[in-house]
């Protein structure tokens, strides 16, 4: 993956050829291996003025001179994710042998406002923004809620991003490597109560790919692979207010159980997990509805450490959307570039001792789609 | 299929809607029964400031009530072939049963003016569009060095738009129903010299969709199922100043080959063909590219009616994109329904005497991707 930032010396097409071909690198292979290309963006032709990536792609990394399929797929800011199971399918049934997939967001070419607007284009238009509703005003409804139903409190909101910037600090690709405290996290002025500035993970630039292989042929590529268990997606209404729960999304707990049925896994398994903090509250309820503790207990989980890298089960050890960033299309292939690290013992400063199973969770939009997979080491 | 045209009452969610819905009434099934639904849509978020629109189609076609996958794909103007190709893919190879693929795009809650700018988000935005260049002018670029190559005139490119307003004639989804003369389309107002406005498809909504199934339930939802036979996509250089020839599209040499290959096929066997007319110069190219004539006779086969509903191999008897319309990422799906119509004997006035394989090619960009499928009657 490329560095996460505000990268203004660098455009999408760089960025997206820059971590394909760190890809190909890292598994030891060359352009003339390659079978396929999927890429996950989430708007390119708002933010770069740009639509038909997949083929840019193609053709600055080479793929395109031997004239390759390559696919775009969009699901707002899951759609790395959803590239990543669309690639993996199309390995799983044997469509193809060697693939890339890579995701990229570039944000930072537009004005902040716009970058907000478009961000917006994730959830309902006609429903929701038209009315005024924006992306962290609908993740606010939801933590009110959450803090009404099960007394979550702002600290607990807080202590989600204190952890994500802890790893963060540990992370030399994380836009934001200072340490924060609760305190602050909890003070920070307010975007939409009850989400404070350090609530909110920010507009990035960036960009992450993966290969994927058959076991067979990845096991000459490297001595640690890692291997995709389950792999589940699900979506859900795209407006909040439809929802028969503010606290819940539905389309992770879909998500999460098709994953774990295909593994054979329960939550019980999972040793890491990177899951989608755009918000600290979504963290709170990924954590609830990954089943990892009851719903209502994320806020006390985070804040009691066990999601800590010392903890029971360290979540986003990367900094996750929080500190690490959020360029949208990158966050699933970031995701599991960060599990892949940790289940190869390769995260650095930040490695967990010996993981074997590892989950990412990402959402678009509020939860009009969710993605989940469990890996392992073999 | 909804109606192509200029459709003032109607948005990209209920264009979406009704096709989805059209198309699982026509096989016969409730939302019930569908695993999976593939989008494909080239700009929504610059015509409707909505991405993530597989959600939204999912939520409102009643599949997100399951929580079903829901993925959308993009490729400039092949978006709704590849999401076929996915779709198709994901059949095969046993990922999913009843899969309902769409098309949708809404073109016209946009001016003219940023039309044309959002159409031009396909090709290099970098090196084409930066400098000046328009989608019309790189074709009108390809159209000159054919003429210049093959001695093709005017008068044979009019030809191509002259047979697309016939067929669109006897189309009731057609934008346009008024048939032209060669002379009109020749001396018509000039876009990008030698291309005139009448050598030009239009600025579209619309939306097409389909249920695929593999073929044993297939056989329980009609007596007239049609066969996937082959598939394929190809990418080429997104900007055309790389290639090596201005008069063939590589990815569409390369994508017909995988085709004809997989179903076991030659050009010779193809009874019916919807090509991608979105300049006139570009049904020349296709017909060449794609085998059914010498590189070079593709504008004196047009001229002799080779291509005419009547003719040797009728191509286009929608109307193509020049008369049917051409709604962006509805373009591929709206291909194959045609195909379907025809191997079905549904086509209505415009129905070929008994075809038994049809073909379909779809491109986006100048041919940074193309599309091509084989389908045959069992």
């Amino acid at each position: 993956m490329t560095p996460f930032g505000e990268l203004w010396d660098r455009s999408l097409r760089t960025l997206g050829i820059e971590a394909g071909l760190n890809a190909m690198v890292d598994a030891g292979i060359t352009s003339e291996e390659v079978d396929a290309l999927y890429v996950g963006n989430m708007s390119s032709g708002r933010f770069t003025n740009q639509e038909h990536i997949s083929a840019v792609i193609a053709d600055h990394t080479g793929l395109s001179a031997r004239n390759l399929p390559a696919i775009r797929v969009e699901a707002g800011e899951a759609s790395g994710a959803v590239a990543f199971r669309d690639a993996y399918l199309s390995v799983a049934s044997e469509v193809y042998d060697i693939v890339v997939v890579g995701g990229a967001e570039k944000m930072t070419d537009v004005s902040d406002a716009m970058a907000h607007e478009i961000f917006a284009t994730s959830v309902d238009q006609q429903w929701e923004v038209f009315l005024g509703a924006t992306v962290p005003s609908l993740y606010a409804m939801m933590a009110r809620r959450h803090m009404h139903e099960y007394g979550t409190t702002k600290e607990q909101l807080a202590s989600v991003a204190v952890n994500a910037h802890k790893n963060g600090s540990k992370n030399p690709n994380a836009q934001f490597k200072n340490q924060i405290s609760v305190e602050a996290a909890a003070k920070a002025g307010m975007v939409a109560s009850p989400l404070g500035m350090l609530d909110c993970a920010p507009i990035s630039d960036g960009a992450a790919a993966l290969v994927l292989a058959p076991l067979d042929i990845a096991k000459r590529m490297t001595d640690h692979p890692v291997v995709i268990a389950g792999s589940g997606v699900a979506t859900d209404t795209i407006s909040l207010h439809h929802r028969e729960s503010l606290t819940t999304m539905r389309s992770t707990s879909v998500a999460a159980d098709l994953a774990y049925r295909r593994s054979g896994m329960t939550p019980e398994h999972v040793d890491i997990a990177e899951v989608h903090d755009n918000f600290t509250i979504s963290g709170i309820m990924a954590v609830e509805d990954l089943g990892f503790v009851e719903k209502g207990q994320g806020g006390p989980a985070f804040e009691s450490g066990k999601f800590d890298i010392e903890g029971d089960l360290p979540v986003n050890t990367s900094g996750g959307l929080k500190a690490q960033g959020q360029p949208l299309g990158a966050i699933g292939i970031a995701q599991v570039v960060e599990v892949t690290r940790q289940l190869r013992g390769d995260a650095g400063d930040r490695q967990v001792d010996s993981p074997q199973v590892g989950l990412t969770q990402c959402v678009g939009g509020t939860g009009g789609t969710s993605v989940v997979h469990v890996m392992k080491v073999i």
